[in-house]
């Protein structure tokens, strides 16, 4: 493995071959909890922890030509009382490659002394192209859109070009990528273990959510994101754990890790509770594995993520075709969006550093230049629509849903009246919500499935949370 | 027990009785983690919930003569694809008892038709007094500036009487805020059982951490600030977990639960790594228990906190005085504050839905009016200077540590030459760091000890410690 300063230096040379523009990013501050003193844990921000390598608290990153200028301050002598002896500003610069380091105070506009109400830009910030960091307010109102809203100043055309060039460089991971994600997904592995383990002894989703965080938390790692750990699978960002759990229940569980320095797992695995899946229950599952195992099976460089979605969906709606839940020819009832009634989100997502990489720039990432998001009701959810790349880590999370707001909607009741089998339908009122989830790994000639060490067979998953009885 | 609905209402009639002009209090928004769409778990804000009583998101009440108005929105549609369906907004008015109830939308200022540069302010917020919520910026700079930062356009006069008036009220304690309390300390209890039980079959800080904050989980609760779990019990505010356990070492932890309606515990223990201290530190741990007795002996309503925080002090240097760490009069030792050498923090805060109870307000809650933080070594850190009175609920968390940063300052190594045993210091080499941390209800006539279930007693700990091996 190289060092990390090796790494670091090999991305901004792989930076400067893209670029001939200086680019400053920071590393973001740890939002208040309740009181200004009671701070979230810190995350960095992914772009800053892409060409700095840690995760470094008020600091910013200078990148020109190769080149790295750290601006970070010392430890002040309170904080030595209050956070313990911590490196320096010059081991760290070591540490990450920096071919200079200064305070943080030398990237601030500087005054000018005959008139100090002008304000020279340092020569820092000169010229620099950035990404900008996520805002409060800006979030919420993207959240109230659905959708990415950006700060109206931009797009400021460096900065476009800025972040092309980014997504280009972390879309196809280098081999310390590769071993900090493999490093999240062995943890996040052992804790689904647990997790199934410990499936009998407790009595809630709550019991099974702590003892898999303990496991990732005993890895001095965190979650990549909120935890989903249900009895409503049907519920797609469930992140309330008081259900108890009842022998009839499926669990789903959607549960990574992220490692110290940023890199994420994203795995989902669905078991029934009692160890032992209903006959309705283990003919849904397989259902949805083979539209997994079909998926990944197309998998290679070349080919469209977008049609390994809609080979798992023709999967999808051929099962239930089988089930007699669907009726018809599985290529027409995906064309008319029917698999999406019980599947109403994407096949994956691009991983790495965020869980869904890169989504802080919008589609930037997830759709190839000149392509949009469709608004088909079976293609809308799609986050990633590109040519697969030797290198890419994706997910594969086909799943199975009966969410009411969808089935109980009389205009969707009437477009599917045809190809629904309502009354059949209800015989798997116990098949709340499935999901399948692994990291796959794009190669040269095809894929390497990152997370193959935990079984999905159902028998397989059986076993494993029978083991856990006392 | 009082019901919700008749809780809130009390307060508001309390509020009512204090103020005469609207009051309007938002509940916040969730910070984004990496990207919009990953966000770190909701807080809302403490004064919110006091009234309000849960936890909303997006949401603010207006209260007015002791009625409430809610705001709030319904779930969205798209809302119950990827939430699940929730109460709406007239289940909870129903719950929390709020008078009206509107659209979250309402409070926001209206066009006029005539001219839509004039913004006409809603008629809820005309008038109104707020608090402020925390803004990551000016966070950033109370930060570097180690105090609170306000806004410049303040204090706006109806903004500081409504702080007040909270600050009376949030600081004795309702029947329902102590049960709330007692039910954040009994799972902290639990956890720092449990903590104690593994400390002998884990390697690491990080698995004794994440066996209590899986304890916290399991009861559907968090933490109320970034747990401490330390070989180094001389950083105070350490938030690694890294460090293998070695036999010798001492482990100090502070793990306090957070319920789902944001009431906080605190607690700390300190236990030796092997189950049993070394005579060095059993000789300085039960001279930190005998401030910590003396200090929650003493407390009574009418008795100042700053006396409780000098008394501890005192205790503390007669103890070093003994094992001959300390030289001279315990009373000229802490009028130079020599003990502050061990223990440069303050006695403790007060506890309430901020771990440092309102400490988003600065001073104002902590301090009686007309009195300031001392700048003295030994009482500049006192988090707390009133009068104890009933209802009140503080925490009592006496320590010694052995702060590289204070003991090998040249300056401070000169001040206090004549009082300091340098030598028979060495001696106490593996006393890192010691607090002992309880919870403590002033009652009419005394005090209760909430955490009192937890033993102090280092052979009680030892004991915990030692039942855990297998
Ligand atoms: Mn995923
Ligand atoms: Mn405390």
């Amino acid at each position: 493995m190289p060092s990390l300063a090796d790494t670091l230096r090999q991305r901004r040379e792989w930076l400067a071959a893209l670029i001939d523009f200086p680019v400053l990013l920071w590393s973001g501050v740890r939002p208040a909890r309740n009181f200004p003193a009671n701070q979230y844990p810190f995350r960095a921000s992914s772009h800053f922890l892409y060409f700095a390598g840690l995760p470094l608290e008020r600091s910013a990153i200078q990148l020109q030509n190769g080149r790295m200028t750290l601006f970070l301050d010392d430890p002040s002598p309170a904080a030595a009382l209050w956070h313990g002896t911590a490196p320096t500003r010059d081991q760290i610069a070591a540490q990450i490659g920096a071919d200079a380091a200064y305070p943080y105070a030398e990237l601030m506009p500087t005054e000018d002394p005959r008139d100090p109400s002008l304000l020279e830009v340092s020569k820092w910030a000169m010229e620099a192209a950035t990404i900008g960091l996520p805002s409060p307010v800006r979030d919420a109102q993207s959240d109230m859109l659905d959708r990415t809203v950006e700060a109206p100043n931009i797009p400021n055309v460096v900065d476009v070009q800025l972040a092309r060039a980014i997504v280009s460089l972390r879309m196809q991971h280098d081999s310390t990528a590769v071993e900090s994600i493999k490093a999240a997904v062995q943890a996040t592995l052992e804790a689904h273990r647990v997790g199934m383990q410990v499936t009998t002894t407790v009595t809630t989703e709550a019991g099974v959510r702590a003892a898999m965080e303990q496991v990732l938390m005993t890895h001095n790692m965190t979650t990549a994101y909120n935890s989903i750990v249900t009895i409503q699978g049907e519920v797609l960002h469930n992140e309330h754990y008081h259900h108890p759990l009842t022998a009839g229940d499926l669990l789903l569980v959607d549960v990574g890790a992220e490692t110290a320095t940023g890199w994420a797992a994203d795995v989902t695995r669905t078991w029934p509770v009692s160890g032992q899946f209903s006959p309705t229950q283990r003919a849904v599952y397989d259902v949805v594995l083979a539209a997994h195992d079909a998926a990944i099976a197309a998998m290679a460089p070349g080919v469209e993520y977008r049609d390994i979605h809609l080979l798992a969906c023709r999967h999808l709606a051929a099962g239930l075709v089988e089930l007699g839940i669907l009726q018809g020819q599985p290529d027409g009832l995906v064309e008319q969006d029917a698999h999406a009634l019980f599947f109403p989100h994407g096949i994956g997502h691009l991983l790495g550093l965020d869980v869904h990489d890169m989504e802080d720039l919008g589609d930037l990432a997830g759709y190839a230049e000149g392509r949009q998001r469709s608004n088909r009701f079976g293609l809308g959810y799609l986050r990633l629509d590109r040519p697969l790349q030797p290198q890419m880590i994706v997910t594969i999370e086909p799943g199975f849903y009966q969410v009411p707001a969808l089935l109980n909607d009389p205009q969707r009741r009437h477009q599917y009246r045809d190809v629904v089998n309502w009354e059949r339908l209800e015989q798997f009122a116990d098949v709340r919500g499935i999901r399948i989830e692994d990291d796959v790994l794009l190669t040269e000639s095809g894929v390497e499935i990152l997370t193959q060490d935990l079984p999905t067979q159902a028998v397989a998953i059986e076993q494993l949370v029978q083991s856990g009885r006392i």
